[in-house]
Order: C-alpha cells, then structure tokens, then sequence
C-alpha cells in the first residue's frame, strides 16, 4: 500500500533539528511500506522471515469506503509500529495483514478467530492482543511479549519491586533452581498467560520465608489484594496451574488498561459493568480507590462481582464524551452501573466530594446493583416512580413487588442514587 | 484550514459499531475547522469568546514544503484536541495558532517567547506547555490547568494520597480556613506554578500534627524524597514563597514526563544530563530506582546535581532509537552521562543485571562525573589511552594529568565505565 499523505514528508523535517531535540523528537510515520499483506501464496514465507509476526485480522475492506478509511487509520498505526521496531536490535518483528473475507484459508491455518484482534506470533505461541489500535500502546505491549513469562526475585529490593505490582493478576513461586521439575512446569504455564498475568519465582530461601512460600509453592494474587492465596496441592503440573489460574482470571477489582481495554470490557457480567472512575494520583481519587480495595477486599470470594477501575488521567481522549454520555463529573470520583449494550447508566449519589461514602455504604451499594434493586434501566423513570405507579407494566410491577421483598428482608440501609 | 484527507471520514465510520464498542472507541479527528489562526484583526474577538485559551507559537510557514508538512501534523493534534475539549460541559476552551513571522505584532502582544511552545492563556495566567505535541498528552495537562491551584486535604485517606505522589515538586500548608489571610498568599502563590508545581493545604489540626506542621507553616518536598524542608520565615508572603520555589526547582532527582519533557531537557547542566533509565513495573527497574533514590537523598544539597530519570514506558516510541543513539541495552536499567549538543554518551557499566551497583558505588561514579571525569566527550578513545598515549594531544594531556591528580587526592575506589 502506497501513502501519498503528508506524512511520506515528515520524517525528512526532523532532518533541521539538533541532536539534543531529536533526542526526545517522538517518530512520525516515514511513508516506507512496511506491513505485509498477507495471502494464501506469501504467508509462510513472510512470517519465517521475523522472530515475533504481529497479524491484524480485519473486517472485509471494499465493502464502503468508510470502512476502508478506518482500516487506513489503524495501518497507519501498525505502520509506524514497524518503522520504530525496525531499529531494535536483538529481535526481528513482522507486521500483517488478513482480511477476513478475501483471506479465508490463510486465517483458518493460523487460527486467527476474532475479527479486529491482533494475534502476536511468538515462538510456539499465539498471544491475542485486544486493546487500543494506536503505535504507542501496540509498541509497549510488544516489549512486555518478549521478556522472558517468568521474572526471577534475587533480593529485597526486588520483592519491594514485586509488591509494587499491584494492577494486574501476579502469581510468585518458590524453587529449588532453574532446573527443577517444578519450575519448568511453572514457567511453561507462564507461557500460557504472559505477559497478561504476571509470573515471579525466588530461588532464594530468605526470599521465600518473607513470602511464607514452602518449597515448590506458589501463591495467587488478585489485583489490588494485599493477601494472596496459595494455590493448593503442590507441586503442580503446568495443566494444575492453568485450570487453577483460568477458574479465577476474573478480579474483584480490576483495572481498565490501554492494551487490554476492549478485552476487558467484553467480559462483562450479564451484560453489565460495574465502573468506578477515580484519578489515582487526585487525594480524592486516591481515597475513593482504597475504599473500593477494602469493598473488593471483603467481597472477594463473590463470582458474581468484578468492579471495572478506570483511571481518566489513562483515556483523557474519552474523559468528555463519557461525562457526556453518562451525564456525571469525572473531575471527582464516580461509580456506576453501565449497561454495555444500550450504554444506560445510574451512578451513586456522592453528594460532595469532601464526603465519600464510607466502605459499608459502598459495600450495600453494590450489593443492591447485583440484587438488580439498582439498574441502569430503571434509570430514566426511577425518580416518577409514585407518580406513574397506575401506569406500570405487569413486568415492572413484579419487579418492584420482588424489591419490596428483597427490602423486608435484609433490611438494608438507604442508599441515594443519581437520577439524571 | 481544510482537511481533504483520510481523517474526515473516519469519524463517520464508527457510525457502524455498537454503543458498547463506542464507549471505549478513542476519537479520531472528524474534519472540522476548530482552530483559529490568529491575527492582529481577530484575536481579540475570539479570545474573548472562551474561558480558556491554547495558542501554539509555531515556527513561520512558507519557508519550505517540510516546516509546513510539520506544522499540519502538529495542527491534527490541536485538532483533534479542540474536537474532544468540544464536549467538556463546564469551559470553553479555544485553540489557535500564531505564527513568529506573519504575525509578530499577536506575539508581542500576547507576550509569547518561545517558539514552538504552547501558551494557555487562562484568568489572569499565562501558563507555558513546551511538552509533547499530541492529544493525549495536552489535553490530559489541559485537565490538571482547569483544577483548583491548592488542593485541599481532609482527611487521613487523602493524606496516604498526598504521601503517593512523589514525582512532581509538592508542597503544603496548614491554615486556619479558606479566608487567613496566609492561605491566600499561599494560594496566590500556587497560581504562579499551577500545575507544575503541587500546592496542598489543610485545616484540620489533626492532619498537620501527621504532617508536624504548625499554623502557616508550609512543608516543601522535593520529588521522591520522603523528608520534606519547612520553609523558613513563616508567616509567608506570596513573593517569599515564590522566591523560595524559584530557588529549589531543579530537583536533585526528576522524572521526564512527556508533558513538560522538552522544558526538562532544556535545563541541563553544564551542555549535560545525567540520565537514567528504569522501568518502574520491572523489579530490576523498581530497585535500580531505590537505589537512585538513596543517593539523591544523600546529595539533596547538592545544586550542580540532577539525574533525570526515564521510565521507558513513557516513551516506548522512543526506546529503540534511544538504544541504537547509545548504543545499550533498555531491557534493563542504565545510567549515563548525555552530551545534549551531539548525543555522545557514556555509560555506567553493570555487567549482571541480577547485581545492581549499590548506592555508594552509583554516589562514587556521580561524583566522578560531577568533576568531570566521566565525559562523555572522551567516550571515544577512552579504551585506547594506553595505545595512543604518545599522541595525545597537549589538551589531553593535560585533562589526564589532571585525573591524575584527581585520583592521588581523592583516593576513589575504581569505576568501570561501559566504553562502545
């Protein structure tokens, strides 16, 4: 594919700066084609050429044209993706393409399944890639791809390091050596996760002993869970940790993250998610995060719970249309229920920031949103709710019946919730 | 200004996808004109029309085909900036563009300086941007500009937040209420350095004994350091608290962020910058990072002092161009000494990444460079000083006599230093 834009120039304009801005000058596309298109003829042969192949499966082009805007814009990005792997050194990285319609046979032998994934071809591997389609983001990923599944802890610094980690599933190990049996199964097992769960081991006893792991054991942490668990019935084969480690690959509280984004949010519960905004690095942010820990902290056993963390300082881009969509104020912490299909949403009252809920108040929020006593769909008529009591469904009397119930019951304190 | 291009129909190409999908769809530019160019006839009329306003100060067009090529890149992002901020329900933010050469009389009026910066003009303030020239990175900035100067702290969670945030300059206060006459100093202080610098205050008595703060006392903290400096002489003048942050604001340890990096990388010291590069999510990173961090505690004092820590996460378009220029590894940390007129370089050899030099070998090597001993102008033929002792030239001669010296006085322990 040929790029006749603007940006075929740019690159030869960084040519009038001084080395100490082009130091820091952030690469533009050069207009050098780079990604391969692949086909039933050139696949095999394209992809033996490079360490790690990097496949877009995309939706048919020639369909409108808009269509094939679109795919130009993400070409653009896997593009100057290329250009900037180009110079690494130690590892070959390929860019392609397959077309779900004209490229049948080649998607079928490399079993690319999800139409607008990228698929990272690694070793004997297939990692699946479904976030942000943007060179950053892609890049940053890539660089995670190639370091080694299992990351070892030498000292206490590192385990500092370890403890750091916090966002994302981490599992951490205890082994005689590399050359154990049960090390090997460990890291064959990491394959199979990385580089989204995160797999750390200590060859080192004292190591071991702060992190009360017996020889051969491994513990389990969910994100943003200060306790781990440990897996039982050491030692595993490398199919014990999988099963162990897919049975519970759905965090209390997870975080929405750039390179995962569309992923996460397609793994919803009964076509909801529960999101809760807060700017980390914001003191109110901040203290509405470590109450939502101490609510993911106590419910953390519940299957039926997985709270969708989203950093706005992450996806300032979307900041504006969310406030707009969700009718809230992201410049403060919010939670809410979304539906993912209609995107209708209702958002707990938090009638000034100086006063966040407390941990219980949250805590019985978010069990009347998994009753189904809070909505999204009840939203727009919540507030009328007397006014058209004559006026209900047979469908939406029995609902209330059963919340008036649910109410006698477990007589719940009063929540508010956002009506707008 | 018209966009012909491929960007104009894109927007109208996620008319296809579901809400779901929508929500998280990062916008692309739609094509429409938002950015005004200004000129001495309009620029009045339109800043009056919006609360705030980002004008980019652009090196003059017409020169050549590649400056303008440039300049429409970086007006897609001003763009594709003015489209999102469109949306933002409580300020209207304009975006323009002055150009040095056409329109000298805007400049000079307006009081802009720097070409190739951002000014935000918002209230009474002029605040300058000179960081990365995209979307992202402006309007998330843009967030943090529309926010209170001083942000105040209530409670005991909002402090653990405050304590969280180690990499900008911070500082806070602790006052009577909203209207002492001493938090309006402060807060008119604050203005000054919004949002580089981070203005804290509280008026709960039992949050400044946490912080061992008496009335109108204000704490400064240099970026990751745990111990702060009472700022002495209090009750303060907002001209005596300027006086002092002006005074204090080349941190002895600092981040590169993309959106101040290039005014970062402007403040060398001597045509140099120490440079260090760790990755904060690897525990390698995390601990090379502590070490960093013990040895700017113990050089705080030090004013010719100021490493400049990368997080190659940040800039991961950046690494392999980074590893090619220096010719090392970023897979794990580093630290070197940049020449920022010519990129030459030289780096800190630690042969294991498993073994991280301890803080007193890191302190040892800093001083050898702080005295000139490491250059990394005599990178180059360092290696062969023995072979080529007898051409040296009178001036290398005389720098090594010095070394010499240097070494008979001092007494060092003996550095490597990685020489390719």
């Amino acid at each position: 594919m040929k790029w006749t834009s603007i940006f075929a120039i740019v690159v030869l304009a960084l040519g009038v700066l001084c080395w100490g801005q082009r130091l820091l000058e952030i690469p533009e596309y050069d207009g050098r084609d780079r990604v391969h298109e692949l086909t039933n003829k050139n696949y095999k042969t394209v992809m033996k050429k490079y360490d790690i192949m990097v496949i877009y499966y995309h939706k048919a082009i020639g369909e409108n044209l808009m269509a094939r805007k679109q795919l130009e814009v993400e070409e653009l990005a896997l593009e100057l993706a290329a250009q900037v792997l180009d110079d690494l050194h130690d590892k070959d990285i390929g860019f392609g393409l397959v077309d779900v319609k004209k490229d049948v046979a080649v998607a079928k032998k490399l079993g690319l399944e999800e139409v607008d994934s990228i698929y990272i071809f690694i070793d004997d591997e297939i990692i699946e890639y479904d976030g942000e389609l943007a060179a950053e983001t892609l890049v940053e990923f890539l660089y995670d791809v190639i370091k080694d599944p299992v990351e070892i802890i030498n000292n206490e610094r590192e385990l500092k390091g370890f403890f750091n980690l916090v966002e994302d599933i981490k599992l951490v190990g205890y082994f005689k050596n590399e050359d154990s049996l049960s090390f090997i199964e460990y890291d064959d097992a990491a394959e199979e996760f990385h580089p989204f769960v995160k797999f750390f081991a200590t060859f080192n006893p004292q190591i071991a002993t702060n992190l009360k792991l017996d020889l051969n054991e491994v513990n389990f942490y969910e994100p943003f869970m200060d306790e781990p668990v440990i897996i039982p019935g050491k030692p595993y084969t490398e199919a014990e940790l999988i099963d162990y480690i897919e049975e519970h690959d759905r965090p209390t509280l997870r975080k929405l993250e750039p390179h995962s984004m569309y992923e996460t949010w397609e793994d919803d519960i009964n076509g909801q998610h529960i999101v809760a905004f807060a700017e980390e690095s914001d003191p109110d942010g901040f203290e509405f995060l470590e109450i939502l820990k101490e609510v993911a902290g106590v419910n953390t056993e519940n299957p039926d719970l997985s709270i969708l963390w989203i950093d706005p300082d992450d996806f300032p881009l979307l900041v504006p249309y969310w406030e707009k969509t969700f009718g809230i104020d992201l410049s403060s912490p919010q939670i809410g229920v979304v539906d993912v299909k209609d995107a209708d949403s209702i958002w707990m009252e938090m009638d000034d920031e100086e006063n966040m809920p407390t941990a219980n108040e949250l805590d019985i929020w978010i069990e009347e949103v998994l009753v189904g006593k809070i909505d999204p769909n009840d939203n727009e008529d919540h507030d009328d709710f007397d006014d058209i009591d004559s006026e209900d469904s047979d469908e939406e009397k029995e609902k209330k019946d059963n919340e008036e119930e649910d109410d006698a019951d477990k007589n719940d304190d009063e929540i508010n919730y956002n009506d707008d």
